[in-house]
């Protein structure tokens, strides 16, 4: 698994959900299609009279988040540019995507514009399995900068997040824990193991909060907020 | 079609992207089971852990989307409210949505906090028809300060929202109108309608803009931004 077959689980599941920020600071979501993916690369595309349009122009930060039939959650963050050559993106858009023809048929294509989100972060969460599964990547010139000298191929497992990430989320058990076992007892992915300190196995973990809120030496910390 | 309708197909849908926006400003988005809906309001949980209940908690603004099979998507945006009487609603939850059990089980399940939509926008939008078939509705007490006295059974069509609330969208061809007919012929959906003025059929259109760019008189404008 790295952020190339993250994108392309996009494009597989193809109809995903792009959120923005509208003018008054508010959240704003709809279905749009994920046209193509390649090297690391996301493209869609809108119309110019749209409201998504009109976001994104004011707000490139989108968000995007897809199911597929086994359970399989990617999100992405990142920001979208608008391409030039807009025909050339549009015509080669169509080409790999037919459908489009019956939407916008003949010139009325040319009403839309292409976009690209070429870096960012990615998670893939996997609730078809039990314990549920996650991993996060970087992609594209973030990955320097996020990840640093070990961002190789983009792949950064949660665990591995551990050395200061910012971009990194959930709950880590510190030094100050006294090996009571209750925060391996209360979990409800059974994804703590034994240890000085006790250990969150980060890929399995919902991040929903229980050992934090239920150990009694304060030992759990949260990061990422 | 009415807003309990869409509220309905987002429940049958189950899986759909809830959009928050973070600390920074910025969109996120995730997929989120929608857990009961009931008497125009939609009921779903998270675990006090998550990013997303501090996002929540900081921010109440969410917007949903999901697709059915049909290609009909459904959005909807609304504040979401934590309800008090926890422990009485996430049995509930766990009752109607037994698979919980599976991911939360025993008493776990009390990390999760119930929260409900009882208000808001909705919109209806059909891929799957030619023309495609859009309609917009509201929810519960925002009937009727959006709606005013016309907004019985929360239905109030696109077209109908000519009457000048804000929170319509897309365009509208005024008295300017010289007549000549180009909007009509770049229409990629053809749903402009001859007359004095030109008329879009807003059940129809994609906002895509193009008659907007197209009108050699400027007799287009646009709503809702």
């Amino acid at each position: 698994m790295n952020a190339q077959d993250c994108l392309t689980m996009l494009r597989e599941m193809k109809d995903v959900a792009f959120a923005t920020v509208d003018e008054k600071g508010n959240p704003q979501v709809r279905i749009i299609d994920v046209m193509l993916v390649e090297k690391e690369k996301l493209y869609f595309c809108t119309g110019r009279g749209k409201e998504f349009y009109n976001q994104l122009r004011r707000k490139p930060e989108v968000a995007i988040t897809g199911l597929n039939k086994e359970f399989q959650m990617v999100r992405l963050s990142g920001k979208a540019k608008k391409l030039p050559e807009q025909k050339c993106w549009i015509d080669r858009i169509f080409e790999e995507n037919p459908v489009m023809n019956g939407v916008y048929p003949g010139e009325s294509r040319y009403i839309l514009e292409p976009f690209c989100i070429d870096s960012g972060n990615l998670e893939f969460f996997d609730l078809g399995k039990s314990p549920i599964y996650r991993e996060n990547f970087v992609f594209g010139k973030e990955k320097g900068a996020a990840a640093g000298e070990e961002g190789e191929n983009g792949k950064e497992t949660a665990k591995e997040s551990e050395s200061g990430n910012d971009e990194k989320k959930g709950f880590w058990i510190t030094e100050a824990c006294i090996g009571c076992g209750k925060c391996m007892r209360v979990c409800p992915q059974q994804c703590i193991t034994k240890g000085t300190p006790y250990l969150i196995r980060q890929e399995n973990c919902l991040h929903c909060g229980l050992c934090f809120e239920s150990c009694p030496a304060q030992a759990i910390v949260r990061r990422g907020e």
